[in-house]
């Protein structure tokens, strides 16, 4: 036991430090190892990988929320931000493990990119950290996080005792349910946003618009996909890669080059 | 010559729209077709794929930058939030190209996941329009862009002819050179930033922090790396796909399902 209790695990999100979310993962991962909270002090919803450039990041330590084995920071960046602050800033030392979420919201088939909580995984696993990203298809501010809670343990328990492979990282996905129907290993599903705007009210006269909009999914009937897993009451665990490099297509590029 | 005048192109960054590299890329996409210009309304550097979900969004014509089969819009969001209201509320037909730039630094190896300018090119890819992104290795705001005019334009009129296969986009990095020594077909280069935090004066005691940083190249004698190609004088012209899954990894996660 002395071993994995010596495991530090970094935790942030993109709902900020004192979503429900955020509070449950700390608990769970309290039971594998000691934990850093380093997290948004506000929602960051659709931050994706966005680093600030333009502005001085604070960091304030919360000491009524931490207890034995639990640090919590808020900082006024992105989740990237987070993480970047935490591995140079915070941490006592290398973290063994970093997961972020849980998000109030899934982030399967292409909301990966626009997401916080998954570009702070993505940070975490290019400074060579195992890293995990657990999100919950769901719109509600307090959900019931029970159905959920051994599996997130089994994943982040897989993941500290075995690594994961260089410039890999994990985004799992729940739907809302009862009880889960399973796991299931997916491939990222297709799909995009359309209809993704409603005219917003504006008394002096300025053209201004709300983003909103409905997923359409290009592959309903593909099994494979996190999409699918979701829709059918399956946790989704996608394995996704940093290299984003299109290398069947560099062939044909060739004309290009000179 | 009329087919080609009739193609619209949409170009966007995330410098702003008074950069000085959009104007370039205005100029000479004006050669291919009808321009319209949707970018924010200053500089969003870092905004990766960010979308903006807590506020309303502003659109505003700027008549005085249109001329003849250009017209321009400056819009209070991110990269990726001016391609979606570029889409839906400002182009008057579907775009046959987006082009994205000309950004003031590169975005080559893992910069990409933080780049604005690369956020809008994988929006537009998401929505199945060709999309290429052009950065330039500088921290001038004003530089020279005369010796990568002629690249730019092959580039964007092979693909506005030939187009690109559902879910690939392209990001075309140029060195800072007098004269370029050619242009490669490159895959992303392995690399990270690093030393990335520099403490902030701050008179009311918090801890505060400027994110800088160092890019550290794991692989620096790679000659296939879009870093490579730059640090020698080339272009590089890196093929992205928008599925991020490591299928490669799937069987091995396959004891995590249930």
């Amino acid at each position: 036991m002395e071993q994995i209790e010596q495991k530090l695990i970094l935790i942030t999100n993109d709902d900020g430090y004192q979503a429900q979310g955020i509070g449950v993962l700390a608990e769970l991962m309290l039971e594998l190892g000691e934990v850093v909270i380093v997290a948004p002090d506000s929602a960051r919803s659709g931050a994706a990988c966005a680093i600030t450039c333009t502005q001085a990041i604070t960091l304030q330590r919360h000491p009524e929320m931490e207890r034995k084995g639990l640090s919590v920071y808020a900082c006024s960046g992105s989740p990237v931000d987070c993480v970047k602050l935490a591995l140079e800033q915070v941490c006592p030392r290398r973290p063994d493990l970093i997961v972020s979420g849980i998000n109030h919201g899934d982030n399967a088939s292409c909301s990966i990119h626009y997401s916080g909580t998954m570009g702070a995984v993505i940070e975490g696993c290019m400074k060579a950290i195992p890293s995990i990203g657990f999100s919950l298809r769901t719109l509600k501010h307090h959900c019931d996080f029970d159905p959920y809670r051994q599996t997130i343990t089994r994943i982040a328990a897989f993941v500290l005792e075995k690594g994961l492979p260089e410039e890999i990282c994990l985004n799992v996905n729940f739907p809302e349910v009862e009880h889960l129907a399973g796991t299931r290993i997916c491939r990222m599903g297709r799909g995009r946003w359309v209809q993704e705007w409603i005219p917003a009210n504006n008394p002096r006269g300025m053209n201004a618009f709300w983003l909103t909009g409905r997923f359409l999914n290009l592959e309903p009937h593909s099994e494979d996909t996190d999409y699918w897993a979701l829709d059918h009451g399956f946790a989704a665990i996608t394995p996704i890669r940093l290299d984003m490099t299109a290398y069947d297509l560099m062939g044909d590029l060739e004309e290009l080059s000179e």
